[in-house]
């Protein structure tokens, strides 16, 4: 049984504030400073341009692209670092798309982040073939998987609500109807157990810095399965997806399986960060992760719905059926949120009404749960949203 | 005059080192190891997620792109930074090739960096309407401008030889023949003057850890001229470069001017860094920068012809037809590299033949520059590539 008592004291959380807002971006892993600080002094500063070699830097997006592996259910060697998710985003759908030349449906859905649709959109009109971006209600999904469906392109877990896609059924289906599935892990990794190999998935992506705590901006990752490594054809051929890169040839030869999928030059200080963030999952049972993050979800739900009437929840009820956040939806939502981040509890907003939670364990306990619960209840009997100082809105919301 | 003993100082630079590989990666600014550790441990430690509100974090691709548009001769507010170069390669051609849809040819020389070749090759295939991609060599660019090219994709500055293009001259060119300018700015920006906006350019992309001295892995920058700022589509349509990115709206619309060319999340950490890295060209003039560094590299070339028959000169003789570096040929060039690096003067080797030196007067004075020749020489005279522990091939070279 992971020992979450230790794992919340290898963060650094500040004095007073409960923290419910690691889905979007995770606390600072306390070994991550100095090992930023190494990398930038002792690599950068003493190794110069040698450190590519010396400190392994044009190896780590692999390197560490096998760390998360681990955390998601992959084979060794078929997760890779780099860029952002909507450049990965970007990256399977073009692959996906020319597996599938004679389809011309992208199915996804309303609950996934609108930069997958909007890369989507990009795509489509780039390629200026006549491909559809359909989208469907999440519950709609399975049944609009049809022969015309070339790829789905879906998140596991719906950012706003936290509801949770069936990934094995899903893709099941979609492979029986000869489609391709691109799994967005952004809400996933790090949050619940994902089983890629087990489900059969094509190609999934995700981020670093929500519940894997890899700090603000760092890379995105992309997975392609082995039994498309070779024919998966990077549209985005950057120099370090060729398999010679430093040859500096004239044409462009995909490297070898998921190397293909790196472009340009790795975000080395960044990987620094995520790889202090990293070495916390080592031991961490995602099963373990699971349970524990159901516990403080129904205790948080349990806890407001009785304290807070006005706060109706938009997360499924059923745990089985949510990923590791809980939102709430409340007509004043960017203000009470406001008044509540001025108690010291963090979660965030999300457009038009949620107020939504993300629930840790490495770092969140029963403790943080209950308080948070208090504070919540202490903001909406006193209608604090009301006033005017919470209800300006701020560029990130 | 821009006194560069000061710059220097501002430099950490390893004991006994001389380096002339800031055309590769640049040294560590003094400054840049406070300003990350402040922005990983009061601004993501405390901050955590209202960082990107309070420190500025989500602005901060405009206002460091802005800094970097002083030193491209830029106009303010339309050089916006993320992603690496490829990226930023690959959406300018984009950008431009629905701009000339009646075009198919993408012109660029043999001495352009290869990732662009590749980028512009990955993007043919996935539009598949049949664009070509035409290489030409260097010097018959200007007369291969026809009014079937849609697009010039060019650098500045040769990698290897450190030819310079004729920026104005070429893009006057190209418009009056129809066809628009994409200038890649890696081994330009902080190396000599540029005058995008003198000169009418069309898009400008380039990197930020070369003569920037950002870091490794440091983002990438894109500039694109106010008159395309609204019909330059961006075919990496991701969220950051939606007009409204937190209203998380199904469509896409792309953002004000150079605000569309971003994609995903910003790269946080890598960003302070590059903060520090730009502090110091506050005050910096170009042409002084130019003027020492065309006196560094004559000097370097006069003292290396006089003590090393065995190399040979592959840059540009004329100071003004070459950037800020200085190659040679020699035939064991990979195990001389080697050598000399053991003798403290870092270069880097580009294949299949080329020492190359870069001239960096941020830090880089006469008295390095005769040291390094003379450690140079005794590398040459003494045979010191015959060595079999200098022939031993590493990855990154």
């Amino acid at each position: 049984m992971t020992d979450f008592a230790s794992t919340k004291a290898l963060f650094h959380l500040p004095e007073g504030v409960i923290y419910l807002d690691g889905n979007s971006l995770g606390p600072l892993p306390r070994a991550a400073a100095a090992r930023v600080q190494h990398r930038v002094q002792e690599e950068w500063g003493e190794l110069l341009i040698t450190g590519w070699n010396k400190a392994g830097w044009m190896a780590e997006p692999g390197v560490l692209g096998n760390r998360i592996g681990r955390l998601i259910g992959a084979e060794p060697g078929h997760v890779v670092l780099g860029d952002t998710l909507s450049i990965k985003v970007y990256q399977a759908l073009a692959a996906a798309l020319e597996m599938r030349p004679e389809r011309r449906v992208i199915l996804s859905d309303s609950g996934n982040f609108p930069s997958d649709l909007y890369m989507a959109e990009g795509l489509i009109k780039a390629l200026g073939r006549g491909h559809e971006l359909r989208v469907v209600a999440p519950q709609e999904v399975a049944g609009a998987i049809t022969d015309e469906v070339a790829v789905t392109l879906l998140t596991e877990v719906d950012y706003r609500t936290g509801r949770l896609h069936d990934m094995a059924e899903i893709t099941r289906r979609a492979q029986d109807a000869g489609a391709l599935t691109i799994w967005d892990l952004a809400h996933s990794a790090g949050a619940l157990p994902v089983d890629l190999v087990g489900c059969g998935a094509d190609f999934a992506v995700g981020c670093t810095y929500k519940y894997l705590n890899g700090g603000p901006g760092a890379p995105a990752f992309i997975y392609v399965a082995p039994r498309h490594a070779t024919c998966a054809a990077p549209a985005l051929s950057g120099w370090l997806g060729h398999a010679a890169p430093f040859a500096f040839e004239a044409a462009y030869r995909p490297g070898e399986g998921i190397e293909r999928m790196r472009v340009g030059t790795p975000p080395v200080l960044a990987m620094a960060a995520l790889e202090a963030a990293l070495d916390i999952w080592e031991g961490v049972d995602l099963t373990d992760i699971r349970a524990q993050s159901i516990a403080l979800g129904e205790m948080f739900i349990a806890e407001v719905e009785v304290r807070c009437p006005m706060l109706t929840l938009a997360s499924p009820r059923d745990p089985s059926a949510r990923g590791s956040q809980v939102s709430f939806q409340f007509e004043h939502g960017y203000a009470a949120m406001q008044a509540l981040i001025a108690q010291g509890v963090i979660g965030d907003f999300r457009a038009p009404d949620l107020m939504r939670f993300g629930f840790a364990p490495l770092y969140i306990d029963t403790e943080d749960v209950k308080e948070a619960a208090r504070r919540l209840a202490h903001v909406m009997q006193n209608r604090l949203w009301g006033d005017p100082v919470y209800q300006a809105r701020a560029t990130v919301t």
